[in-house]
């Protein structure tokens, strides 16, 4: 199966830096990005030279294609994966939000759209139950009070984060109002809405804990087959403090399940 | 895509009798089981009457078989659809781990065998973590004292569990001889294993816990991008208490995800 990489940020370079060691189980055909000169400078030390191709010649050419490109470009992409009968795995779930209806055209299209977890883990357990019935699906996102300053929602609603000493509730409302007040969630909200009951039914609360260095997620869920929660805390990437190094390992754990014989989980 | 079902107890019941709901989305034709007149009376309420299918029919005139036949069919299940192309669903990664080499050829088979995580959650960020490196998965499982005394186990080591007042560890060890010791839990381990990094690196502990009254799994891992929690309380299938509910659903989402224009989850 041939592999193509749009986007090559934090994630993309990521992604493309784990697969170039195994080349004997991905045949990444070659990369697309706005800025195809970093391309060629950033994987210089890889054991295969990544080619530089045009979005539609990636997109036809390749089998399968692992977008790592912001979220302005998915629209486009989808677009071509649909023209192509290409396959695309993204972890874009704000994009899928916005294009859930061409979205549903890729079956009609003899392709397929893959939905990585991403920075979120449990979404196997969440689509099993929302199989049956959901009473309740709870997040909630507790961040240093210095990773939510420079936010949109706290500068908004001027709401002071200095000298706290204790933790701080400063949003409680579903994940859908979540994710436009709070940019930076956008995908880990997206996703939990659309592995389970919707972002509108989702509820969401984000904490300010001054005792925390580092981000965590939780995630609540009550169901008529199953009660579960979910903690988490992921590691920055070295490239951009805002991105967990788990997205793109979210990412290759999902290409192999798709070219394995066996895949592991829902 | 036409639907095969093999084996019709707990789960394989549930698996068909929601399929059921869902004639324009899910196209069943036929179920295979040892006991052919227990399908026609246990389906008698179905909107669509199912029909019995021999194994080698089922397997050849099906595109996906979901198997919920007990374990020791495992390993033909496995050879027929090889040998017809078929790709399978199973729970059974007890049957996956002791047939690991077959499995293997089912993409040289052109097909694909599918584990549905079953009665665990977070396989998803397990396989991601995976990825990178991981230092501790260590699943704790608690039971009521009553759901453990005549487990193979605790007879043998002649483990006192009556009038407990407080948790007593009755088993600290690799979740490959907690499979073999305790055979109840032999699928989670198995998927847990499978998932992450093996049954035998994944540390198993069981409690007998007298303040409980329903089964509970914990899943603690460590990694070099993100250390996670989950912990998971299943309710009992009707039919059979020794099956959770979210076994069948897992199925059916796993199902769905292969069918769906958009897979949400790694």
């Amino acid at each position: 199966m041939k592999i193509g990489i749009i986007g090559f940020g934090a994630i993309g370079f990521d992604v493309a830096h784990k697969l170039d060691k195994e080349p004997s189980s991905f045949n990444v055909i070659g990369v697309h990005s706005r800025t195809k000169d970093k391309i060629i400078e950033k994987s210089v030390s890889f054991n295969s030279p990544l080619k530089y191709l045009e979005l539609d010649e990636i997109c036809s050419e390749c089998d399968l294609i692992i977008d790592c490109a912001p979220k302005e470009a998915f629209k486009n992409i989808v677009l071509k994966c649909l023209k192509y009968k290409t396959k695309l795995i993204t972890v874009s779930g704000a994009g899928i939000l916005e294009n859930i209806e061409l979205i549903n055209k890729a079956r009609e299209n003899s392709t397929q759209i893959f939905l990585a977890s991403g920075a979120i883990i449990g979404l196997d357990g969440l689509s099993a139950v929302s199989e049956g019935e959901v009473e309740l699906v709870k997040m909630i996102t507790r961040k240093p009070p210095n990773a939510l300053i420079k936010s949109k929602f706290v500068l908004e609603k001027k709401i002071v984060l200095d000298n706290l000493n204790q933790p701080k509730l400063i949003f409680s409302d579903n994940a859908f109002e979540g994710a436009k007040a709070f940019p930076a969630n956008v995908n880990v909200a997206a996703a939990v809405g659309l592995a389970g009951i919707g972002a509108k039914k989702t509820h969401l609360e984000i904490w300010a804990d001054p005792n925390l260095t580092k981000n965590t997620h939780s995630v609540i869920v009550k169901s008529d087959s199953s009660n579960f929660k979910i903690e988490i805390e992921n590691i920055q990437s070295k490239e951009n403090p805002g991105t967990g190094k788990i997205t793109a390992l979210s990412v290759i754990a999902c290409l192999r399940g798709i070219l394995s014989s066996l895949k592991v989980g829902t």
